[in-house]
This record gives C-alpha cells, sequence and structure tokens, in this order.
C-alpha cells in the first residue's frame, strides 16, 4: 500500500462540486414541477441549461483527466472494493462519455429534442402519427451519430442503454424480456378480467383531497418519512428528488374520485425516495452518492408500491389506519382490499397498466425500439407495428395513434441522447421523464431546455421493467434473510425492511455496477422467475388464479 | 458610430450566465427560507458555496477583462445611455471590485463571518456583548483588509457603503444623516405617544391565520400582484426574492394576534417584488436586470408599506376589503384604521420601530460604525456608546445588550465583505439580512456560509434610511405627475402607481447609478426634507400633530 497521492484529494473536491451541482440541479427540477409560476418557465429553461453547461464544462475539464491518469497507477495497488478506487473508476467513465460526444452534437440533440417535442405535442392532440414522423426520425439519425462517438460495444442499441443502466447489453436484455414476455401472456390471459374497474377505485372514492393527504402523510410517517428530512408536495406528473442527503423530496397527484393514485403514488415516490434518503453521508457528496441505475431505483419504488404496498399483510395493517382518516372506508375488510388493488385489467395504457400487464408494455417498447435502431423497422411501419404488437402481447385493438404509439412522451420528447456525463444521475432522467409523461408546458424554451439535462429515450423503456425484475428477485432474498417480514408489516413496523434494503442496496450509492449489486445482494444474476413466481403466487392469493 | 465589434456578443453571453447563475442562487435562497427540510441545511451550504465558486470564478475570468479592455473604443463612441454601453460599464466595475479582492482574503472573511455569528449568537442569548467582542475585533480588522484592497476613496467608509449603495459616499451621507436627525428628535418628542401598544394590534386581532392570509391575498390581488408570475409564502423573516422575469416570490409571516405583521409585512415585500417584476425583459438576463442598489429597493418596498399602504386613501380602500375577510374588523371605521397604523411609539428595537421613530436607528448604527472605522471608537466601548445614542437620540434606557447593541444580526454575522462582484446583486444581501435579523439557525454550516453570498455589515445600514428618504421624495414628483393618486388608491385602482414606478424606476434596472436615476426621476439630489415634510404631514393627518 502506498500512500494517497495529493491528486486524491484534488479529484474528491471535483466530485464534491459536480455533486453540489447535480444537487441543486434537482432544486431546479423539484421547484419546476410543484412550486414555480407558470411564467417563470422560459428563464427557468435558461437557468437549466446554464447549470448544466457549467457543469459539463467541469465534467470535460483536461485537467480532470490528467488526475484520474495519475491516480492510475497507485489505484491499482489498492483494494478495488475502496471508495476511492471505486470513486475513480466511476468518474473515469464519467469523464470519458462527456469528452467522446462534441459540444456541436449535444447542441444538435438538444435542439432536436426541443422540436420533436412540439411535433410530438401536436401530432398527439391530432392523434396523428404522420405529423410526428420527420421529427422522430431526425431523432434515429442522431441517436446512430451518438453511437457512432463510441467504439467497443456488441450492439448499437448498448451505447444508448448505458446511458440508463450502466453495463447493460441488448444479448443480456433479449432473452430475459423474451422469457418475461412468455411467462405474462398466458398469465394474463388467466388472470385479466373483463369488469370493468369499479367507480371510485379499489378505496370507493370518492374522498376530499385534504383527507387523501393527511391519510397519505399517516401512512408515510408509518412506513419511515421523516418531516425532518423529507417533504410531501403535489405535482401532475409524481416524481422523487433529492436535493441533499438530508433533503428527499417526493411528491404525488391527487384524484378526488380515486385514492389509489395518490396513495400508490406516494408509496412508489417513497420508494426512490427512501432510496436517496439511505445513501450514507460519507458518499452524499461525491459522485458515488447517487443511484446506480434507473432499473436499481425504480426495484426500489416497485418494491414499496407492489411488494409492500400490495401485499396481505401491509392491507391489514393500512386498511384501519385509513378507515380514520378516509371517511367511508371500511377498514375492517382488509382482505377485501387487498383483492381490489391486486385486479388484473388490460389497459392500452401504460401508466394506468396494473402490476401483471404492466411489463408487457415496455416488452412492446423494447422489441420496437431494437427494431428501430437495427433497421429492421422503419419510421413509418412503426405506428402499425406498435397496434400489431399490442394485439399480439395484450390482445387489444389501438383505436388511434395517441392511445397507442403517441402515449408516451419519451419518444415525443424526442430520442435526446442521455449525456450521464452531464453528472446529473440517471436519477433526474427518470424523473424528469416520469414527469414529462402525458403532456407538457407549451414553451419549448422551459421544459424542452431541460430535456438535454438528462433525458433521452431509446433504451430507456427497458429499465422500467428491470426494475420489477430486480424487485421480485431482491424480495426473495430478503424474505430470506428476515422471514417474519410479513409479519413485521402487518404489525406496521417497517424498520427491518428499510434497514435491509439500506444495508444491502442503498447503503451502496453508485459504488458497485447494477449487475454487480444485484449479484452480491441475491446471489445470482437477474432473473425473471422470481418476478413470474411472486406474480402467481400473489394472484393465486387474490384469488384471480387457483391456489398454486 | 460604428459598428458592434464581435466582442459585445460574447459579452451579453457572458452577462447572461452571470445573471442565471445568479437567479438559480435565489432560488436556492428562497427554497431554503421556505421550503426546505431543517436536515438539509449543512448540504445548502455547501451547494451555495459551490455556486458562488463557479459565479466568482466566470466574473474572474481574465478573458472578460480582455473583453470588457477590447471594447472600450466603440463604447467611447456610443450613447453613454445606451444598454451596451451601461453593460459594459456595470461589467467592469463588478470585475474590478472582483478582481482586486484576493481569494485568500475573502475565505478568511467568509470563516470569520461564521466564527463571528456563533459569537454573536452565544452573546445575544447570554445578553452579554464581552463574549462577542474578540470576534467583532476580528471582523473589523477585516474590514480594514477588504479596503486596502481598493483605492481612490476619500474615506475608508466608502468603500464598504460602495458595496451597497453604489457611488454612495460618506461625505453625502454625514449631513444628510445629520439633518435628518435633527428634523426628528423633535419630532418624536411631540409625536410619540406613551400610551400602550394596544391589544390585537391596530386590526384588532386575534384573526385566524387562514383569515390573514386570505385577506391579504385579496390585498395583494388588488395592488398588482399577478398569480401567474408571483408566489406567496410564509418565512420566519420575510423577504421577496425574484427566481426569473416572470417568477417573484415574496413571503411575509403571521401573527396570530396581530394582521398588521403579516399586512405591512406583505406589502412591504410587494414593493420589493413589484421592482423586480417590473423591471424589463430585454434587461432580465443581463446585469443591467436588476435593482441598481439596496437604498433604491427599500425606497420601493417603504413607498408600497408606507406611502402607500398607510395612507388615507389606502385605508378608505382597504377597511372594507379586510372586513369582510376578517371576522370582527369593522370596515366602516377606515379613519380610525388610519390613526392606528400611524401610531408613534418609542421602541428599542429597530424590527419594531415605527415610520417615524425607525430611521434614528438607523442614524445610531451609522455613527457607530463610522466611528469604528476611522478608529474613534473601541469595540470595548461600543455598548457604553449605543446605550448612550439611544438615550440621545429616543430617550430610552437599554436595559440590556440583546435588547441594545447585540439585537441586530447585521453586526453578528459578521461584518462580512458583501463581494457584489460575485454577482448577486445588492437584492439578495437585503434579503438574506433581513432574513437572518433577530436569530439564525444553528447550523453554521448552513446559514453561515451562505453569509459570504452576498453579505457583510458595514456600510449595510445606512440603506434603510436612504430607502425612506428617496421614498418620499420620489413620492412628491409622483404626486406632481398623477394628481389624483389618492382618488385613484382610494378607489383600488393601482395601475397608475405602479406604472409610473415601473417606467421611473424599475424599467431602468441597474442602468443608472442611484445618484443619477433619482436626479433624473426627481429633478433634485437626495434630500431629507421630502421626508420630513411627509412625516409631518401625516402626522398631522392623523392628528398626532396639530394641522400644518
Amino acid at each position: 500500500m502506498t500512500a494517497a497521492p495529493p491528486e486524491l484529494a484534488a479529484l474528491h473536491e471535483r466530485a464534491a462540486i459536480l455533486a453540489d451541482l447535480s444537487h441543486i440541479h434537482s432544486l431546479l427540477f423539484w421547484d419546476q414541477n410543484t412550486m414555480m409560476p407558470p411564467d417563470g418557465a422560459p428563464a427557468r429553461g435558461d437557468q437549466a441549461a446554464t447549470l448544466e453547461a457549467v457543469s459539463h464544462e467541469r465534467l470535460t475539464d483536461p485537467e480532470l483527466g490528467r488526475l484520474l491518469d495519475a491516480l492510475e497507477p497507485w489505484a491499482a495497488e489498492q483494494d478495488p472494493d475502496a471508495d476511492d478506487v471505486r470513486l475513480l473508476h466511476e468518474l473515469r467513465r464519467d469523464f470519458e462519455k462527456a469528452v467522446r460526444v462534441p459540444t456541436s452534437l449535444a447542441a444538435e440533440i438538444s435542439r432536436a429534442a426541443a422540436l420533436g417535442q412540439a411535433a410530438w405535442q401536436e401530432a398527439r392532440a391530432a392523434a396523428d402519427f404522420s405529423r410526428f414522423r420527420d421529427a422522430f426520425e431526425r431523432q434515429i439519425e442522431l441517436r446512430h451519430r451518438y453511437v457512432d462517438c463510441f467504439t467497443g460495444f456488441d450492439h448499437r442499441y448498448d451505447v444508448l442503454l448505458d446511458d440508463f443502466e450502466p453495463r447493460m447489453t441488448t444479448a443480456t436484455l433479449r432473452p430475459l424480456f423474451s422469457e418475461l414476455c412468455e411467462g405474462l401472456v398466458p398469465l394474463v390471459a388467466e388472470a385479466a378480467t373483463d369488469a370493468p374497474v369499479p367507480e371510485g377505485g379499489p378505496f370507493g372514492g370518492p374522498h376530499e383531497v385534504e383527507h387523501q393527504r393527511l391519510a397519505i402523510m399517516s401512512v408515510l410517517e408509518g412506513v419511515g418519512f421523516d418531516p425532518d428530512g423529507w417533504r410531501l408536495d403535489v405535482a401532475p406528473h409524481p416524481f422523487a428528488q433529492r436535493i441533499a442527503p438530508g433533503d428527499v423530496r417526493i411528491t404525488t397527484r391527487y384524484d378526488l374520485h380515486d385514492f389509489a393514485v395518490a396513495f400508490f403514488g406516494a408509496l412508489h415516490e417513497f420508494g426512490h425516495g427512501l432510496y436517496e434518503a439511505q445513501i450514507p453521508p460519507r458518499l452524499g457528496r461525491s459522485l458515488l452518492g447517487s443511484p446506480v441505475s434507473l432499473g436499481v431505483h425504480e426495484s426500489q419504488s416497485r418494491l414499496w408500491e407492489n411488494l409492500v404496498g400490495r401485499s396481505r399483510p401491509f392491507c391489514a395493517w393500512v386498511a384501519p389506519r385509513l378507515a380514520e382518516l378516509l371517511p367511508g372506508l371500511d377498514g375492517a375488510n382488509a382482505e377485501a382490499l387487498y383483492r381490489r388493488v391486486n385486479a388484473v385489467h388490460r389497459n392500452l395504457i401504460r401508466v394506468e397498466a396494473d402490476e401483471t400487464t404492466y411489463n408487457l408494455h415496455i416488452v412492446l417498447r423494447f422489441e420496437l425500439e431494437l427494431a428501430l435502431i437495427e433497421g429492421t423497422l422503419s419510421v413509418d411501419d412503426l405506428p402499425h407495428a406498435w397496434n400489431d404488437g399490442m394485439h399480439e402481447l395484450l390482445g387489444l385493438d389501438v383505436p388511434d395513434d395517441a392511445q397507442g404509439v403517441l402515449q408516451d412522451v419519451h419518444w415525443g420528447a424526442g430520442m435526446v441522447g442521455y449525456f450521464p456525463t452531464y453528472s446529473l444521475g440517471n436519477l433526474m432522467a427518470a424523473q424528469l421523464w416520469e414527469a414529462l409523461a402525458e403532456d407538457v408546458p407549451d414553451d419549448a424554451r422551459g421544459v424542452l431546455q431541460d430535456v438535454h439535462w438528462g433525458a433521452g429515450m431509446v433504451g430507456y423503456f427497458p429499465t422500467y421493467t428491470l426494475g420489477n425484475l430486480m424487485a421480485a428477485q431482491l424480495w426473495e432474498t430478503l424474505t430470506e434473510d428476515i422471514p417474519d417480514v410479513d409479519e413485521t408489516i402487518g404489525r406496521g413496523d417497517f424498520a427491518p425492511l428499510r434497514e435491509w434494503l439500506g444495508e444491502h442496496i442503498h447503503a451502496q450509492g453508485r459504488r458497485l455496477p447494477p449487475a454487480e449489486l444485484l449479484q452480491r445482494v441475491t446471489g445470482r444474476e437477474l432473473a425473471v422467475v422470481p418476478f413470474l413466481r411472486y406474480l402467481r403466487g400473489k394472484l393465486a392469493g387474490v384469488g384471480v388464479l387457483p391456489p398454486t
């Protein structure tokens, strides 16, 4: 072991500044989506772009490259798992990705995103894909130019995927999604009901918004929301955002007629927030102090939303609690609630899909993206391919493009390269895109300049499904480690669950690549079986499938 | 006229980036004081410091100096009143101030501010100046080292003053304040009542906070608060902040027992906010798009709080409006309200002082600061000098240091040099200091790192009084231009007033130095007479003095 060279302190300082700038960016984003008066939008775009430019300038500073080079010989002699070595590794990764993309291309992608999103909005309003066609083709072309900046990959799609899910490859995803699809299609056929979704949702609304809010605060404080370090606000497109290690902000939205919207939305964002809140302080002001990937992030949100929030013991704990705060809710009927929140319905719209059908929506997008990038599908043929896929996977006929290929902003806002190198972390992209989903303000300078902060499309969708798969796989390990987790949830003791997640996932920050993280925690590679096993068990439990 | 050289566009771009960074800083400040959960404080200090460093680096970039030099010959041939020439001039001013102060001294001042504020807090809690003595002496020493960075001034205090009130000098202030003092001391003696302040304040509280809030929103929307471009929030130490040209945020605080606290606080901040809101869009993303000085800023807030808000026609307009929203208030008795909100009471505490006595508090601080800088007063003798001055000016005996020399954070937080060059604008300092007034969070890394954003003490207090003087002087011109302004206020038509302020003051941004601005608008130099005339008229109007 040699003593740490002086360059190490300089590297830490640079990482700290990049982390600060990223957190400031998070605040701009949070504010824009919760507090900012509408007339602030144009200037917010400028502010975000300026902050972005400052971050990018710092990340691509040749002096950073010199520091990284100077530290290599020292790092080679250290424990590869040491924080400093991991930091060096991750900073080099970000630096090299950043310097490979010429500023002119980044600017072009940014501009195209703005134009693309405007075209998408118009096309979606008219339910007419043809109005979006040219803009989308331009995006595909720019994505290819982005891929051309890199070398050493097996598949062009890998380069895009890597921006959201580091080190994930098409070769891994393809069989995984294929297996998932084979499991889900018959499962949905068996489990889905054609009965209409009940009026008032599973909680029998309407419920006054203020009652909903108090009920959610009560539940959140029960699961671990700490008012000294968290906020809950309203956002039309809910997201979670960490402004600082002690400052985690989650949002939800309220539907007067369906409490489930706010309730499961809040639990979902709580899962994201808890990941961020439990990243240890020593990593807080460093590149390592951010979630490692969108997939892992989504695994945390879906775990709380579905594996915890839609579980029998959770329903047993939460039903009487909610009954106190939501007039008209029957708290004694936890079992009925459990069944209602786990009903399976086919739905054309991804964001309205239930736990069982959801991933088929992602499989569809993944296959289409891959075909577009491989060149086996033309942009002109995309709507047709979408409609065919929807029929094949979910048995649904798509009535128009707005309810089909144009439903997500992801492609609309424009195939923007996600520049992870811009130091913002994948998280912001997830949040940005979820927040943008469905509709966006008109002003191109406002939201659209934000797009290039950390957004992009191709290669993004799979992370949603990766999150669902990881959540189920983590849950199997968790229940081995905490055999009485159902019992603790049933009595409202969420500390063992939080601590297990904190120790095994959250404490790592970005230290380990996602695949290595999952391997270490669960002892195996990412797999489909735990998710399908979980779904089958759940659906049998609620009586939708026969007992296993 | 020669064509603009290419350097001009580069200069604009740099000014735009500095403006963006300054606005982002404003957002950090606003959020910290309204929304941030308490555990976010330590990291917020880091974020602010990083943003500060980034701004400072950009402002002191030698390339900026080169651009400024290159543009001089061109500027010399232009209309000196042209925006571009003014921008060049102001940027050079900021640049030169920034490069003169060595980073090491700036860091020392920052550190000393943190230590000084901690010492002040301890001393204030113990009501014992001696515990603050050493830290304060260190601040004075650092202020002198700061002054030593500059040349070409007549008085050392001028250098400190210039950071808050550009181009204001001790030679101008001294006779002005002396004249003011001579006018005010007998006026207070004649007008002050020893009757106790009525329970429930002038509006006869208590009034529920939500009723107060709705009443204030109603009044604010009446005077020109536009929900599309403004926010009203709660802050323990109210301030106004512009995040962007279309995004002005004001705050107030609610006292259950005294509606006047929230009401006049909101009107005061509305005045600040309107200044910022009416800066024209063409200056919005430029160094010129900020208020020109703390004094001018304060003139706008005091104008709305006092000259408008405590006027007879305003009381006539607002009383019935408030009566509808504040149960128990008698809306017909506008005249009684007018008298109650204009009562004169002697008070030991500046922030509780009324319109008539307020400026004597500032005169006291100005004279003590000047004596400290001139070396005719030692730090050890400061409490004694304070108590003597309070007796002389207001006839009050100071029972302890906490109600005397230790009452304001300004000296406590520590004589910090205000680095206008850091591009944050004087506004932030005003707001920071007003927000900090009285007490501050414990965490030194949180608030105290903020201190060096744009704060400082010596030379700051006079701007409060300058604002009051300017407001009265502007009002005389305004009533000449709009002879029926009382009538328009009485019927709730504030548009002529807003427009006059917008055209004459707000539209200039930072284009003109404060003295030139006042000269152009009122046709004369800053004077005391209009203020005294206004006060005498007001006090006669409410029956405190005999009719004039």
